[in-house]
Formats: structure tokens, sequence, C-alpha cells
């Protein structure tokens, strides 16, 4: 066991590091165009975790050309035609083959009239550069073809738009940071794109109980920054964190790198603001970390995507900010120890317990061949699995002793065959760069097919090592993920796209994730990429019952259409 | 500062202390018949926290006399008269007089026989002294007049009764351990009872991740117990565990005294199987922590008490046991030290902290003058508010430590003005029994009108001093909760019961707490007792909303009527 010097200045603050498996797409389903799309450059987003919340500029960053001016283009048969042409490219799964929904109307200059005179010149847009950028996900994965974009500066004027839309059938995407990665925050045709980026203000703080009330278009990490001066933290930390915005991330339910110690949005998310379709203002936003007076209808709106109404404000349960975090890279013989592991750490480590990620033999021999700069923590040689663990707690010192402690015992017991702790925020970083950095080695060594898949721990390696049987030396297979929360990123690296290994892998890994009682969809949702699937992780009385709420709160179907459900139930 | 010695047994394995916030009741509207009520002799329950999951039966348990036969009776007009009367006496006030839906059929004998046919003998109830406990919950406040039980043994069973009951408009009432505070678990009239104590299996426990699947008639208690043996305990702990079962503490999302510490049950509650009142079966009953595919439906069910359809199976996250625990008692001479202490508490005790409770000195007093055996910790003097904390970790000897250095810390800071940490699991006894007697004292004292609200910290004891002013030496107001959750019990005591009194206090304080965006339910439900009152917590169009889920997933309104909504929504 090697050990550090003390940590005490290692994540006081704000947490830096990125975290890889918030920030990457899942593996469209077939086409080798895919492929070729991902390795063009992204969309430029701002976003260094540093960036101060009272410098961000919701117009700039959604509209990077807001001075233009811009000229109504009424979709067309042949536009859409190319839409569709677009889509087939850009899916490249025969299953998202959608048509636009006949029953809603296109947008003209009666529309855009009214618009600007309900909203502020500025926030009407219609210029096609500045409706390129918020028409296509940052991936370049999913595109549309919307005409109008809207910058909404508060919840009266989100109300009138969605009245109005509803009332001539004009469909809406809701949009925040979009940062998505299932193609859930762009059109996928004309629809109206509403962002909240404007909605930015912070409300209320209280300081007793760390209740946080704020508009939903605040930046996650601008949130955070705020808290870190009243020494709480925002209960979600993503990579995307310096441009998602707040109502995104409950709109999709965002996991996160944390979720092992403050758990989901469902438990900490105390109250919201929702406008529903016909423009009816929602008022749930108690600050209340109790209140049984009726059905809890917040959930609902957390993790629907937007398909329900768009959140426009949020209040939220954030935890003290505790001042001392530890972080230890392990290496493990076998899963069964990693598991044993897991169960050691939150009995021994318990309450301090605040990550616990895991990643395999052929992720680690994938980082170190492809990413520079990345060091071997045991150079000597590769370990079948390796485990990091991270503690927060309030003592530093005792926090460092009683993880020391926990990795020679484990070590005594066979459980790691070695470990290391980071003593100092730069070796924290490169050991967090290895976890994060196996996505970026991955799109490096050639295709790639990507499953974000939640399992029961006991079960979760498995699907690794059924599809490495299976796809024998035609692929090499990577599993890592949170291990904490039982939640696998299976990763399928391919020297080039093949129709045969991927007829090998789908449907397979939904059909084993279903038999086994797993999620298709962990933490990323299901946007316009899996809405088609939802069978494999729901029962069909249930999503009955989705579509009939949805059509209970939408009739026209006007919110994010195409997106979560069957196509089916959006058609007239 | 009193130190005690080392505290290494004190609550290792199961928590034993009662309760008492949870399983009192609310005080009714008015009426002084229910103080007369109150004073009676309580039904027998078998509440013993130490009770074995695997020597209790349901049969028993909901059927004490169960070998005897039954004779079915019709009810007629006068009967329902009569039973009208009840219903005024008990709940003695004038907005719960409410009429019988006249929508609902009757039972007659073809029902009997239909259930017969598909129950097992014994799990149909007519017997008169049978159905009379069933009829009327554990604090004789509510009784109704239903003229059948039934004891399904499984889904199947559950689904074949509702799906029945809903052909033929027979209203229902689900019943679990019958230990709610609001009315929610009986007949109002003559609704069918509908008790799932017989589905009490454990299904499985995934030892490396926490998760409990079992049925929904399982005791809190014996699960707890079950668990204690793996080393993990329920994420909540109430003073009925020995009698509620979790399928009500679900339906009624139970709070108590860990909440702080663990949460809210829609955080911690991970599936549901859910049967709707026309027989279908939801099969939400994942076991993931993570799973973004769709709507989260399982929880309009949690909280609903019953009125959207019945909870038969249940997956939960069950947090490590960890050993180490132990509780100070401290005294504050004012309301901003309690908060400033609990700020603190939050951020130097932070991960080991597990619940921050509080009473003032008319708590206090009362305690001392009612209860025999009571001791006071500061026996010189009365002080203005007292406060437990305690502290839940992996490190007896470390956790109690830091405990006692915040302590040091916080007398020296001027915060408390004396304080004692148990020194045995007798003294946390007595410390608890402090907490816990509160509302047996008041019961003592005379009359006493209750309210459980949720307030923002920062205003929490305003109500009490507001009342105090308001109503002067006519009556001695009690201000004592979850300080931690923002969970206040509100209780005004007087010799007698008094109308003048009442008008004074109602609806001042459910106006006062709305006019606070607090809740007039922190934990109880509103069941039949406030059905009428949600508007004061919730917004005209998330009733309106709440009301239309409730037409779409039980259109003939047979789940539990009369209850959590206002009874206009019932009419046909």
């Amino acid at each position: 066991m090697r050990r550090g010097k003390s940590l005490k200045c290692f994540l006081a603050g704000c947490h830096l590091y990125q975290h890889s498996a918030c920030i990457y797409p899942e593996i469209p389903n077939s086409a080798s165009a895919i492929f070729q799309a991902s390795r063009i450059s992204l969309i430029h987003y701002p976003e260094s975790p540093l960036q101060s919340y009272d410098k961000f500029n919701p117009l700039r960053h959604v509209c990077p050309m807001a001075s233009r001016g811009g000229v109504l283009h009424r979709p067309n048969k042949e536009s859409l035609i190319a839409t569709s042409r677009i889509h087939q490219r850009s899916f490249g799964s025969t299953t998202i083959n959608i048509q636009r929904n006949p029953s809603f109307s296109m947008i003209n200059s009666d529309d855009i009239n009214y618009f600007r005179d309900i909203l502020d010149d500025n926030t009407v847009i219609q210029d096609e550069d500045r409706l390129s950028s918020a028409n296509i996900d940052w991936m370049r994965k999913y595109k549309g073809s919307s005409k109008l974009l809207l910058l909404p500066k508060d919840t009266d004027e989100v109300s009138k738009i969605l009245r109005y839309c509803n009332s001539r059938r004009l469909a809406v995407v809701p949009q925040g940071g979009n940062t998505g990665l299932v193609g859930g925050s762009v059109p996928v045709y004309d629809e109206v794109i509403v962002n909240v980026g404007l909605m930015n203000k912070i409300i209320s703080l209280d300081k007793v109980s760390g209740i946080l009330k704020c508009e939903a278009g605040c930046i996650l990490q601008n949130l955070d920054s705020f808290l870190a001066n009243e020494c709480y933290l925002m209960p979600i930390d993503l990579g995307a964190k310096g441009s998602c915005q707040i109502g995104g991330n409950v709109s999709t339910n965002a996991g996160g790198l944390h979720f092992v110690r403050y758990g989901s949005l469902h438990g900490n998310v105390l109250g919201l603001e929702v406008v529903l379709a016909d423009g009816t203002v929602l008022d749930m936003l108690g600050s209340l970390r109790k209140d049984n007076t009726g059905y809890d209808l917040k959930h609902l709106f957390i993790g629907s995507e937007g398909t329900l109404g768009i959140i426009t404000k949020v209040s939220i349960l954030t935890p003290a900010r505790l001042s001392s975090t530890n972080l230890a890279f392990l290496a493990c013989e076998d899963y069964s120890s990693c598991q044993e592991l897991l169960l050691k750490a939150k009995r021994g480590l318990g309450e301090v317990l605040s990550a616990f990620e895991f990643l395999d033999t052929n992720s680690m021999d994938l980082v170190l061949d492809k990413l520079e700069g990345v060091r071997n923590p045991f150079p000597s040689s590769l370990h079948k699995f390796y485990v990091l663990i991270e503690t927060t707690g309030t003592d530093d010192s005792y926090d460092r002793a009683k993880l020391e402690t926990f990795l020679v015992n484990s070590m005594e017991g066979g459980l790691i065959s070695d470990g290391v702790i980071a003593q100092d925020i730069n070796q924290a970083s490169s050991f967090w760069r290895i976890r994060e950095g196996i996505t970026e080695a991955l799109m490096k060594a050639g295709a790639v097919y990507k499953y974000d898949l939640s399992l029961p721990v006991e079960k979760l390696y498995d699907i690794v090592v059924e599809m490495q049987l299976r796809l024998g030396s035609s692929a090499k297979v990577c599993g890592y993920g949170h291990l904490g929360d039982g939640n696998l990123h299976l990763n399928i690296s391919t020297p080039n796209y093949d129709d045969n290994v991927f007829a090998q892998i789908e449907p397979f890994v939904y059909e084993w994730t279903a038999e086994h009682r797993g999620s298709i969809s962990a933490e990323h949702g299901l946007g316009l990429m899996k809405a088609d699937k939802i069978h494999y992780s729901k029962s069909t009385e249930t999503v009955r019952l989705m579509a009939s709420i949805k059509k209970l709160v939408d009739p026209n179907g006007i919110m994010n259409p195409y997106k979560v459900l069957p196509q089916s139930i959006y058609s007239p």
C-alpha cells in the first residue's frame, strides 16, 4: 500500500473533476455514418467548471450571433423530406425513422408576430446561424429544422408561449443547456425551441436548512459556486456542469458522480414550478422536507424529459459542503472482490463514502494506450479490475486515517492486490483522468458501441463476460461505471464499424438487460434515441398508464414530441 | 458539560426507542366528545418492537376472533343514518359531515359468494366482532360500518377483488397495520376492507446493494429485524413499527425519526407493484438505484394513501446498519440558538448526524409534571429549549469524541447552556422518554389541540409564539418535533375543551401555515380528516391535476373514497 501526504487542500471548495460518464453519447443503433459523425469537431460549449455564475450570459451562450436578423422559413414538403434524410443519416437506425406528426401546424408570420408582441425583441430568434446551433445537440448526433427559438425571461412568458402553441398545435421542444445524450433537447422536425436559459436567477437559500430555490435556467456549476460561499453544495455533480441547467437536470433526472452519497433527485428536489402545455402554471414550489398533502405530482416531471411540461423553478435540498475529501485508486483481481469491497466500504467507511467507481482491465489498457500523459499508478502489470473510492467528511486527518485503515484491512484480506491514496489534487486528478478518459480513449480506438445499463450489482459484470464470449476476438469489450449505484457503462470497441458485430450486440444487450430486470437507461433518459425501446425496461401496463398521463396533461401532444414514449401514442 | 462513560453497547443492533410523534393523533376539529373518546382504552395492538418477524400472524392480528362465523348485514337507510351520527360524534367537525356516495353499490349475497369462490374460506370475514376492530382506527377516532373484510394472500387475489369491486361499484378501503392518524385506513361507510396483512413474505435482499424486496404486508419492525442480521436497517423508524406495514408506510409516505439522515421514501423506495382499481397489476418492482426509462409512476402511489390503488410489493434501498450511536440532551436559551446549533451540527457532525429533535419549556414542564419517573437531566432550573442530537457512525470512540468536542465548542460559543451525553442505553432511553412522553403528558393534562406542521426552519417557532400571544393565559402552547426536518408538532393544552379556544386556533393555524408556504400535514397525510383542507397547502391547479389523475386511474372512485381529495371530486 502506497501512502501519501496530507490532503488538506484536496477538493476543499469546488469539485474540479470532469466526470466523463455523463457527457458522452450512447451508441446509436447502427450505421457507420454515426462513427464518422463522432469524429467531427464538436460544438463549442462554455464548459469550464470555474466559470463564474454571475458572468454567464445565456443569450450569448444559446445564441452566439444574437445581433443578426432572421427570416422566417416555412417548412415545405421538400425541406421535410430533406430533414427526414438527415435523420436517417444521423440516427442510423430504421427504428427511429419517424414521420412528422401531421396534426402539428407549421409556423407562420402571424405566429411570429404574436411572439414578437409578447416577448422582448431579442428573444424571438429566427436567424439561421443562431438557430443552427439550437437545432443540433452538442454531439452532432441529432439535428432538427426548427425555424424559431424563443427565450422567455419569466414563467409568465413561458405560460403565454405554451398557451398559444397549444391553441395553434405548434409542437415545442424545451431546451436548457442542450447537453443531453439521447436527443431529448433538440427538435426532431420544426418544433418551436423554448430555451429557459434567461431564467437564471437564484431566488433564495435557507441557510439553516440548505434549501435552495432558483429558476430553471441556472447553470449547475453556477449554483454550486454560489452554494460554496454558504458551505453547501449541489447534490448532483456532472461532467456537463459548466453548461447544463438545473431545469434540464431535473427534467432528465440526472445522476452523476455523487449519487451513491446523496441519492436521486426524486429525494433531493423539494418543489417545482412547471408550465403545462395549455399554459397552466403548476405552483408546486414548496421548500419543505416533509409535505404529505395529496399526490406528490412534482415527481411526474422529474425525468419526464420535457414531455409533460416545462420546469420553470426548482427547490432543492443541498447538503452541507464538508471540508475533507480523499481518493484511493485500487486494483482487484476479480469482480467478486470488487463487490465485496463495495460491501465492506458501505459498512466500514459508511458515513464518509462519497464515490465508488470501477473499470476493468480492457478499459485501463485502452486508456494507457490511447491517451497521452496518463500514468499507470501500478506500472508493473495490468490488473483485472480497478476501483476508485472517494470519501467526504468533516475531519481530514481522521477520514484519511480511516481510509488507510480500510485499505490495509482490504489488502490483508486479499480483496485488493494494490492501492494508492492520492497525495494531492494533482494526483487525485490523474486518478480521475483514468476513469474519465475511457470514453475518449474508446473514441480514438475506432468504432464504439456504447450502452448505459442499470443492473443488480451481482449481475452487473456478467453481461461484459457474456459479450466477450459472444464477440470473441472481433471486438474489445470494456466495462466500467458507477459500481456503487449498479450503473454499468458497457462499451464495445472495434477498429471499424461492422454490421455483423452490431447484430451480435443488439437486441441481445437489451434482451439480456430486460431478462435480469435491469434498465436500458440508467441515467441518460430515453429521449428520441430509445423512445421505442421503453418496453425493455417497463411493463406494457406501466407504459400504457404513462401514455394516458401524457394524453391527460398534454392532449395535443405538443410537448417534446417523438421523445420518451413510443411514437404510436403521439399519432392523431 | 456532563460527560459519560463509553457507549459501546448503546443502540448496537435494533433501535429500541418508541417515537411518539408518529403514533398520536392530530387534534380533531372540534367537539368535546373527542376528548372523552381519547380517554377510553385503545384497541390492543402487538406493538412490541422486539416482536419476531417470523412469529407475526396477520390473521390473528387483524382478526382476533377468526374462528367465529358471520352473517351478512346489508346496510339499510337506518343503519346509514346511524353511521352518519357516529361520524358527527367522532369527527366533531361539520366539515367532515360527508354523505355516502350514492353511486356505490351495497354489498349483497352474490358478492359474498363471488369472494368465497376466489379466496380461501377463512379470508372472507363477515363476523361482526372481527369486523368491529377493522372498522375502527386504533385511536377510536374514526369508525366505519363495513360488512366485509377480505384478506388476500397474493397479488392475483388483490387483482381479482378489485376488478370485481370496480365492475360492481363496490367501494374499497385498503388497510395495512391500521396505525394511521388521519382516518385513512378505516371505512367511512360500508366500504369493503381489503387488508394485505397476509402478504408478508420477504422476497429477496441483495446483500451487496442492500436492496430489499418484500410484500406489502410485512411489518416494519419485522423487516428491520431481518435486516439486522445482514447489517442493514430500514431507512424509516416509526413508533408504530411493531404494527405498521411497509405497504402502508409507503402509501402514507411515512416520515419518522431518521428522516434527517436517510430522507424521504421518495428517495429510498426503488420499486412498487400496485394493483389499480380495475384489477390491472402495475409491475414497477424494479430494484435498481438508477432507472431513467419513462415517467417514474411509482411516486404517484407513494403518499396517495390508497386512493389510486393497492400497493402489493415494495423494493427499497436499505442503508448499512452502522455500529455506533450516541445521544446528547442539551439546553438552549432561545430558538435562534437551536437553529444555529442545527446549522453547526450539519456542518460539524455532518456525516454522522442521525437525529435532531427539539422541545420547548412548556413541553418539558408538562412532561415533568404529568409523567411518573421522568427525571430532568438539568434539575436546577427549566430552560427555554431542549435539543436531542443523535449520531450514528462506524467508530464509537471517535464518534463520541467528535460529539463531545462539538458540544464543548457549542457551549463555549454560547449556543447551549447545559448538556449531557447518554452514558448507557438506560440513560438514552430516559432522554428519549422526555421527547416521546410529551403527547402522553398532554393527554393527561386535559384537552389538547394538535397540529403537525412543516415550516421553513427559521419560521417554525413563530407560530408557537403567535399562538401564545393569541391565546394568553387561556391555554398552554407547546412546540416540539423534528427540527432537523422543519417539522413542528404544535400542541395546545387546556384543562377542558373550549369552543372559544378552538375558534382562536382554527382556521388561523392553517391560514398562517399557508401564508408561510408550510404544509398542514408534514408526515401524517390528509386521510379523511384533512381531505377538505388540501387547498391550504396545494394550489388550485395542482389539486385539479390530482383530481384528474384520480379520475383517470380510478374512474369509478372506488379506491378509499372520501379521503385525501375534497369530497366534491368523488361525487357522481
